[in-house]
């Protein structure tokens, strides 16, 4: 689906089903959805009138380069941005508008300049809904995208053994990513060992790590603006008896939910399929997040899996699900992959093998 | 300085000269310098009460665990953030409240519960001017990010031929950057070739480097959360004529900018001293954004250097100088170093060659 259907979708939902009658996109991501282009500083789009592109003169070039079939409004240094945009949402009869959303400096700015005549709404739902569905152009993508970040993990099997560094398994697989064409990394890599485990967002340092050590990989590439999203969780040598049963443990609260990912499903009861498993075996307390995010032109974005949900999942989403358990001054132990939802079960995006012993 | 005596002077700024009563800190780089931690959804500085950092239970631990001197709310599923942040906010007698910036949802969100007695100011310059002066262990830290680019921009020129893939260039870098113990990346990496380097923005794409590109390298390391930012401008092979004389022009730039920056100068003189050189050549127009920005925990911060800054420059300052000609169909040249401002003289925390031809 190209940038120009996508609008044509936005305004379907939001002038057409909820009576908007001009959008204010601000979101970077949203802004590269709706347009191909990058480094702009807002898309505005009237009910009637020209979309266009607000951008400072640095990124003012290789804006009119992608941009096809809109506007491209140059904010000279000096200018006021927000004065520029409401000027166009007068000039189009804007007189209720929706954003994806707003700092409060920009929304005074803007209001300022719009002198009351025109409400706004802060309505990221909107464009937020239409990512959440993917195309089989994002797909292609995201399959990609997967697929360097399974290579990363390979390299990160590889690399960790006792006396290496976090930094150093980080490095290894970063590199591999990136010679496979990886645009980088959708987040920090986090090669959490020993205690640091227990953190689920743990990141890297410079420890070593050490014989027995459980180490919490999480990692994702980007391949052309789409993310992925990974985990495994290895153990330096030998597992422990321990070690072994709190993996077996999310390993199966792993695939209750895989098993539950299918269209139509309530998210939070994908939650509880997890949770469940973990809860039986004693370790509810130490499940201390939701199950999962969607993935796409971000590494977290619509819609979330977790008991506080109300969402139900749709062909093609893309979730992650991702149990842990974490045992603070033991460590900690997440499987995660990236899973497509097609119409009678999920597809993993991620690959890897579901192996505690690096070396085993 | 440690976090402790960063609220002291916060507090000092704020509530004894500015009569606030209490900060709402939510931006996260802001919430590691004041409270060392990560992962926490708000800072809360009352001008009487406890300084208490609210966080999900995901980084509960965590925080709890780096968290030194500070109360530490954890914010259970369900609870309201907001609705805990007012509570201690009314219960400290706060009236008048500074933040360092709000989304208009977060903004709605607090306001309701503050029930109209207590009013918001959105004030991150009070913040951003602490953090513009870097201490003696900041700067320890900033001196290493430098050296670590520094490392992956001579992998850069190392890797730099024809037939290469900039993506493959940018692979070289940061594993590079990370063998040397780089946490990573301070933005996306961008090796820009042939006439993409005309765009000051390129990122890096598939695309193979031809004999006789420029190649515009935009690089920065990450040491324990400070950041670096440095540019070269290579060509794959022997530089044209022309090539070599936008290369000079911009160096000469590059050079008067650097010998402006001292205390008190003001930001606006050091972009025009780099700015004259340039225009002076008759590339005026292809200068197209400011000379630089302040640079730490944030890659981009305060101040800003350009010809609508207010700022003086002050000892212990950080900030970029990169001058730029950029011309469309033809290319771009960038020379870029991170300066830390010192009593006499300005010195470079990046180093490399200023050498135009990658193999020379």
């Amino acid at each position: 689906m190209n940038a120009l259907n996508r609008i044509k979708a936005l305004k379907e939902k939001a002038f057409e089903q909820k009576s908007f009658d001009g959008f204010l996109v601000s979101n970077s991501k949203n802004m590269f959805y709706l347009s191909n282009t990058e480094g702009a500083s807002c898309l505005f789009i009237p009910k009637k009138g020209q979309n266009t592109i607000y951008v400072y003169s640095v990124n003012y070039e290789g804006v009119k380069a992608d941009a096809k079939g809109f506007g491209v409004g140059l904010v000279k240094r000096g200018e006021n941005l927000w004065e520029k945009v409401a000027g166009q949402a007068t000039a189009c009869g804007v007189r209720k508008l929706a954003a994806d959303g707003l700092s409060v400096e920009s929304y005074r700015g803007l209001m300022k300049f719009l002198r009351g005549k025109t409400t706004l709404k802060i309505r990221g739902d909107l464009i937020s809904g239409l990512r959440k569905v993917k195309d089989e152009q994002e797909l292609e993508l995201m399959r990609r995208a997967g697929e360097l970040t399974s290579i990363g993990m390979k390299a990160a099997q590889e690399t960790i053994r006792p006396g290496v560094k976090e930094i150093t398994v980080a490095a290894e697989i970063e590199y591999a990513m990136r010679r496979g064409c990886s645009w980088g990394t959708a987040f920090e890599s986090s090669v959490a060992s020993g205690i640091r485990s227990a953190f689920p967002h743990g990141g890297c340092t410079e420890r070593e790590i050490r014989k027995g050590d459980l180490v919490v990989v999480d990692i994702g590439a980007v391949y052309q603006h789409y993310c992925s999203d990974m985990t495994r969780t290895f153990t330096a040598g030998k597992p422990s008896a321990k070690q072994q049963k709190l993996y077996d443990v999310v390993r199966i609260a792993h695939d209750k939910a895989h098993e539950a990912i299918r269209p139509g499903a309530k998210a939070k009861d994908v939650d509880t399929a997890a949770r469940n498993a973990i809860e039986k075996a004693g370790y509810g307390k130490c499940f201390v997040h939701g199950l999962g995010h969607g993935v796409g032109l971000e590494v977290h974005e619509a819609p979330t899996l977790n008991q506080s949900s109300k969402e139900r999942l749709a062909t093609s989403n893309v979730v992650t699900n991702e149990p842990g358990i974490y045992i603070i001054d033991f460590g900690g132990i997440r499987i995660e992959d990236s899973e497509l939802v097609r119409k009678r079960h999920a597809e993993k995006l991620t690959s890897g093998p579901y192996t505690l012993n690096a070396q085993g």
